[in-house]
């Protein structure tokens, strides 16, 4: 009697050729990561619980993956390790235990998976990827680099092709020392309600944050974070709130830096509503949109933090990160694709086995092929050439090569446009096959 | 009072430069899949508990990891999870879940972490990866795929580039039927003796498989196991034994399919003595060992199967498939590497941030650079110059770029060579940079 074979819930499993967009996503981003310089690191699935868990309250800990082997679960022993439950945590601990070996200012990414024992719900995941980009200092790190984040990001979505996108960049500073200016002294109640204008309007937002501050400064502080950017700024700098003038002095240099570093003025938007989190960011904060789906809110989001890894070390690491939110984009990806799944592949090229007398032909065209850096799947087994084409085929397979008898003989090889309903084919002379695949592949 | 930073013992955590090194051994490796047309596939990290066990005797189950949340820890329930141990078992839950949308022969590759809770000792390890690459058949599949995994192999391994390697090949039912010719009936205890040849020698293995089933017989079985193929080949055929004789000629096949494939002779070797585990196997097995370094033993190991997955599914799932085993082949490489780490960066050209007065056109060349896909870091911070190419070339980057007021009155771009002990230097007009920094590339 079988098991039946299947995933725990809230695991994204994918089919060979969902995997293989996945993985041109996360091709696409790593190169983009390396363009600018950003090196690799990878840490373990899982920590040391005390390491793990030092800075965590309530609700990190309540979503915690633990884990045990045979002898300590039967040894009834409290777990001694756990699965990381985002990527920031390791990165501080890796920082703070190969400080001695880095070299600040420390660039790193990172592409791997987190765990986080949440309830079961669409759209949440228990297993999913992050991508997180950090630029790492030693006691200071220059506000230059906050300019190059929504460059590298730039690149990457023009790269991905979710269609246009915003890049909205703002300032925890000037946020700070605007509410200190109009002597609001609830920081995070108010910035919680702000941190929605996006989704439900600025009627409801004025509302709550009146019933915090009073009618008047609610006004006047929306008034505000809705004006336009650089108009504003000034009027910002009229406040003599010296915070709230570095937060505006701050947004001002990373806006023009990222404009200089190519991105178009149109994608890179300052917006003074964006608030993100409230206790890890304290200068510049990002968010990214999809203009046409600003429903999956922001795609891609980070900041600038003071300390990166007190927990772990007394050395002061400040540091600006960003993260893009790449399973959420890949299952909205493969949600839009289910009425029409795409077909794609590995192999650019199949040779069909029709006739096992010429094996050796065959494994010599497979070997010139791949000699040239072609993907290429020899059929092994001897089903009928109309089943092995419809292997090609089902498998997104472009281009089928056919040798037979009548080929041999007049030395060319059949290239079958797998592509073309009809199936267009093409007598090619033997030696020109690796010239002529690669113009039908281009 | 921070928390020691610190990794679990029996996990392999790479400085970046280690972990580029490594990124570029598995994208050789997935690179060298992918041109045989093999599609990646991923499986969760955990698997649920009653479908990863099903098939686990004493010893696997000894070395699972088990998964449980906060709430189902407190609640005492027995963990519903488990972390995957290998490859295999997730393959086969995976082929046997999603059957009716797989096109067989399924040729896939997985390249992940494993989990196994082993006592630390060295070169053991708690996470490791593994790179597995399959092609499964449904019903039956072709011997001809027996060809290709040391046609695959051989193309990584001349990549990567760890010197002289020789694939070996056998057949389990060559030394089955062999066995059975010889009258020899505890097959899995000689069996356990033959593995042992290459470790320990003739002479040992022989006085143990004579313990088991005789002087006469053992020398008699050691004395065609050690005669060279291909002459043995006809000795064996004429013993009449059926299971023998299909295992001779599968092997001849497999042999002279890899050469045709363009396995140079020297490097794929039929041996009768390789024999590959005890249960799993049931024809080809592939081994594969470094020439200089025989004491790291296989690594690359193989073969053919029946059934892939009878624990999940009634269809009979045959299929071939060869496993390289990454991690340790890293650890023997930062081995050697100890007494004089290699210098590695993704950055190919650092620019220097001179004059910050110039920031503007330092951004302006980094955006050059990248569209033309090189890779660059700007440093960010006001550090003295000589700090900034200090960060460049301990951090391995080989061309460093300098504009300072004269080289911007010049209308040039200084290049700083940082591989040359000297440093040389070039002055390039502002408008060749790219072409120039490129040569010094190459």
């Amino acid at each position: 009697m079988p098991v039946q074979p299947r995933t725990p819930q809230g695991v994204l499993e994918l089919l060979p050729s969902q995997q293989l967009a996945f993985q041109r996503m996360l091709d696409t981003i790593r190169r983009g990561f390396e363009r600018f310089g950003f090196l690799p690191i990878e840490t373990p699935a899982f920590e040391l619980t005390d390491v793990l868990l030092t800075k965590s309250g309530g609700e990190t800990e309540k979503q915690v993956y633990f884990v045990q082997s045979t002898g300590s679960l039967e040894a009834g022993k409290p777990p001694e390790l756990a699965l990381r439950f985002d990527l920031t945590v390791p990165l501080a601990r890796y920082v703070a235990e190969h400080e001695a070996q880095l070299n600040f200012p420390f660039r790193r990414y990172q592409i791997q998976r987190v765990y986080r024992g949440e309830r079961a719900q669409k759209g949440r995941f228990r297993e999913f990827y992050q991508c997180d980009v950090d630029v790492i200092g030693k006691d200071t790190l220059s506000i230059a680099y906050d300019s190059e984040l929504p460059a590298l990001i730039h690149g990457i979505f023009v790269e991905l092709a979710f269609g246009k996108f915003t890049i909205c960049v703002n300032n925890r500073k000037l946020l700070r020392g605007l509410l200190d200016a109009l002597g609001i002294e609830t920081h995070d109640d108010v910035l919680h309600e702000i941190d929605r204008l996006r989704k439900i309007g600025r009627g409801k937002v004025e509302e709550s944050v009146a019933a915090i501050v009073g009618a008047e400064r609610a006004k006047a502080l929306l008034d505000t974070l809705t004006s336009p950017w650089p108009g504003v700024a000034a009027e910002l700098r009229a406040k003599g709130n010296a915070t709230l003038t570095e937060g505006v002095d701050e947004l001002e240099r990373v806006h023009q830096g990222t404009l200089a570093l190519g991105v178009p003025a149109s994608q890179i938007q300052v917006d003074l509503s964006i608030v993100r989190g409230l206790d890890y960011y304290t200068g510049t904060v990002y968010e990214t949109f999809l203009d046409e789906h600003p429903e999956y809110g922001s795609i891609c989001s980070g900041g600038r933090y003071d300390n990166l890894a007190g927990h772990y070390t007394k050395s002061k690491l400040p540091g600006v990160g960003i993260s893009i939110g790449v399973t959420r984009l890949l299952s909205q990806m493969l949600e839009a694709e289910k009425a029409a799944p795409a077909k794609r592949s590995i192999a650019q090229v199949g040779v069909v086995n029709f006739d096992p007398a010429f094996a050796a032909e065959y494994a010599a065209i497979a070997r010139e092929l791949r000699a040239a850096a072609l993907n290429v799947d020899v059929y092994g087994g001897t089903a009928k050439p109309g089943k092995q084409l419809q292997y090609f085929d089902r498998g997104g397979i472009p281009l089928a090569l056919i040798l037979a008898k009548r080929e041999h003989d007049a030395g060319v090889v059949k290239i079958k446009d797998l592509r073309a309903a009809e199936g267009t084919e093409h007598d090619v002379p033997r030696g020109e096959l690796v010239a002529r695949v690669r113009e039908l592949l281009r």
